[in-house]
C-alpha cells in the first residue's frame, strides 16, 4: 500500500464531522471546543535506525528532535502548545546516565514554546522508541486546506541544511561539519511564533512544516485544495553550504511553508519587520495541478521525489 | 532502573500544578478546563512478542486490544471517551487483507464507547508496534490518590480468566480453549460505563484499573494514598476455569478496582441495581502498610508478584 493509498484506505475510517475538522491530511488533529477555541492534538515516534542514527545523534539531541517533530507540527496549525505525554519503548532497562541527558534534550526544548511534561511511561520494545504526544491550542487554526489560485507561496526559512548535514557526516567526523549545518539537523528551530503570529492575524489561507522536503510539502498543499504551484528559482532560499536540490527534495527543515492573498503582502511584511525576519515568497498558487520550476523565461515541470503518487 | 526508580525519576521532570492534576501515577493524564470540565489523555502503545502474540492473536483481535488498554486507562479515571489518534509502526508495507481487519477490530470497540478515531499515521519500524492516543473527559475525575482508612475494596467483576487463557494456550489449541476464556484475554471490556456511573455519583474515593493483577494494582491505589489494605479470601471473585493465584497476580482483567465509604455502600448497592451488575466487596483499607490476605482467623502477609519494591 503506498502513502496515498493509506491515507485513502484511513479514510474511510475516520470520523469528520463536527466538533472535529476534517483531519485526514492535517498536521494535527483540529477539535473544536467552542468558537474562539480549538484543541489541536499530534503525535509522532522516532524509531532508532529509522529516524535516527546513534552515530550523530546523542541522547540530548534526541530528547530536542522528538520535542521539535512534535512542536512543529502544532506549529504548522498555528498552534500553541500546552502539554505533552512521553512513551519510551526500551528493550534495555533504564539508565540514568542517558535518560537525564535525554529528558534535559526534550524538557528544555518543550519549555522553550512553553509546553510542558505531565506524564510519561515505559513499554519493553526489541527496538528503541520514543513517542511523543502534545496538545495546544489555537483561536484561529490555520489548515493545509485553503490555498487559493493566485495566492502566493512563502517559506520562513532558508532550506536544505538539514539535508547537507546528512551528506556530510558520511565522509566527515561530527567534530568538523560546521556548526550552523549540526544545528539545522540536530537543533532545528520549530516555527512556534510565527505559527501563532500568522494565526493571530489571520494572514495564511493554509499552512504546512517543512518536514519531508520543499516539494513534496508544497505538493501536499496543492493536493488539498486540488490545484498546482509555480516555484521561481531564483528567490528560493538555500541554506549556507547545501544545494538547490536539498534545498528543493531534503527533509527535516521545520521551516514553515504558507500561502498567502495578494491584498495581505503588505500586512506580511509589516508583521516581518515586526518579528525581525525576513520571509521567502517563492512562487504562486497556480490553476493547473502540476509542480514547475521557473528559471527566467524557462518553464519546467518538476515532481517531488520519494512521493508514489508520481511514480 | 527499576519501575519505581523510573517513576521518581520521571517525577522531577514533570509538571505537577494547576491546572494539571497530579499524574505521575494516574492512568491519564488529568488537565482542568473548567469548574466542571476535565480533559483526560492518555496513551499506550503494543509492541509484537512483547505485548502480544501472533501465535493467538488475529489483527482483529490486536485492534480490539489497542482500543480496550486505552479505553481502560479512561475507564478508571471515571472518562467518557472523545477521539484518538493512531500510529502504526512497521517494517512491511501495510496490506489491505490484515488493515481492514485490525481497523475494524479497533473502531467497532472505539465506537461501542462512542469514541471516534481522527487521525492516524504510519512510520517504519523494525518491529511491528500499534499507539493509540486517547482523549476524553468528565465533570469529576476519579483518581488513585483518595482512598481512606475505612474504606472498603471493590472489583467490579471476577478476575483471573485472562490469565487463565495464557496458561490454556500453552497446551491447547486456541479453538479447544473455552469460549469465555478467550473473550477475556482477547476481547475484554473497558469498564467505560461502570467509570461514568461511579464518577456521576461520586462514589469511588479512589480508583484503578486492574491491568497487572489485582495485587500489584491494588498496592499503587495503597502506596498512592500511604495506606495498607486487608483482602477478604473468600470475597475474592474468581473467574471460570481460573485460580486464586491467578485471580490475585494475573494480568489485564481490565476490571475496576475502586474503594467506597461505609457510608456510601447503600448508594453503591442501588447503583448496582441499578446497573444490574454486582460489584465484589473483596477488603478494606487499612493503616497498616502492608496487604494482607485474610481467611477465618488467619491473617497473613502478601506481596505483589513483580514489583520491585518488594525484592
Amino acid at each position: 500500500m503506498t502513502e496515498k493509498e493509506w491515507i485513502h484506505f484511513l479514510k474511510k475510517y475516520l470520523f469528520e464531522e463536527f466538533p472535529v475538522l476534517k483531519s485526514k491530511n492535517e498536521d494535527c488533529a483540529v477539535i473544536k471546543l467552542s468558537e474562539k477555541e480549538y484543541l489541536l492534538l499530534t503525535t509522532d515516534a522516532l524509531v532508532e535506525d529509522i529516524h535516527f542514527s546513534w552515530e550523530y545523534t546523542s541522547f540530548y539531541d534526541l530528547g530536542v528532535k522528538l520535542a521539535t517533530s512534535n512542536l512543529s507540527d502544532l506549529a504548522a496549525t498555528g498552534g500553541s502548545p500546552d502539554f505533552a505525554l512521553l512513551t519510551l519503548g526500551s528493550s534495555k532497562p533504564l539508565e540514568k546516565f542517558w535518560l537525564e541527558s535525554f529528558m534535559e534534550g526534550l524538557i528544555s526544548t518543550l519549555e522553550k514554546y512553553g509546553a510542558k511534561l505531565i506524564g510519561g511511561d515505559t513499554v519493553k520494545s526489541p527496538v528503541f522508541f520514543v513517542n511523543l504526544v502534545l496538545i495546544g491550542k489555537t483561536e484561529n487554526p490555520i489548515l493545509r486546506k485553503g490555498a487559493q489560485v493566485g495566492d502566493y507561496v512563502f517559506v520562513s526559512r532558508p532550506l536544505g541544511e538539514s539535508a547537507a548535514f546528512l551528506k556530510e557526516i558520511k565522509r566527515t567526523p561530527l567534530e568538523k561539519i560546521p556548526e550552523h549545518l549540526k544545528r539545522a539537523h540536530l537543533h532545528p528551530e520549530p516555527e512556534i511564533q510565527l505559527g501563532i503570529t500568522l494565526s493571530y492575524y489571520n494572514l495564511a489561507t493554509s499552512m504546512i512544516d517543512i518536514s519531508d522536503g520543499l516539494l513534496l510539502d508544497l505538493w501536499r498543499i496543492c493536493e488539498e485544495n486540488e490545484v498546482g504551484a509555480e516555484l521561481w528559482k531564483e528567490r528560493i532560499p538555500i541554506g549556507l553550504n547545501a544545494t538547490l536540490e536539498e534545498a528543493l527534495s531534503g527533509g527535516e527543515d521545520y521551516a514553515l511553508l504558507f500561502t498567502v492573498k495578494e491584498e495581505n503582502l503588505e500586512k506580511l511584511e509589516k508583521i516581518a519587520q515586526k518579528l525581525n525576519r525576513t520571509f521567502f515568497m517563492i512562487g504562486k498558487i497556480i490553476h493547473e495541478k502540476e509542480l514547475y520550476l521557473s528559471e527566467k523565461n524557462l518553464k519546467r515541470k518538476i515532481y517531488p521525489l520519494g512521493f508514489n503518487h508520481f511514480q
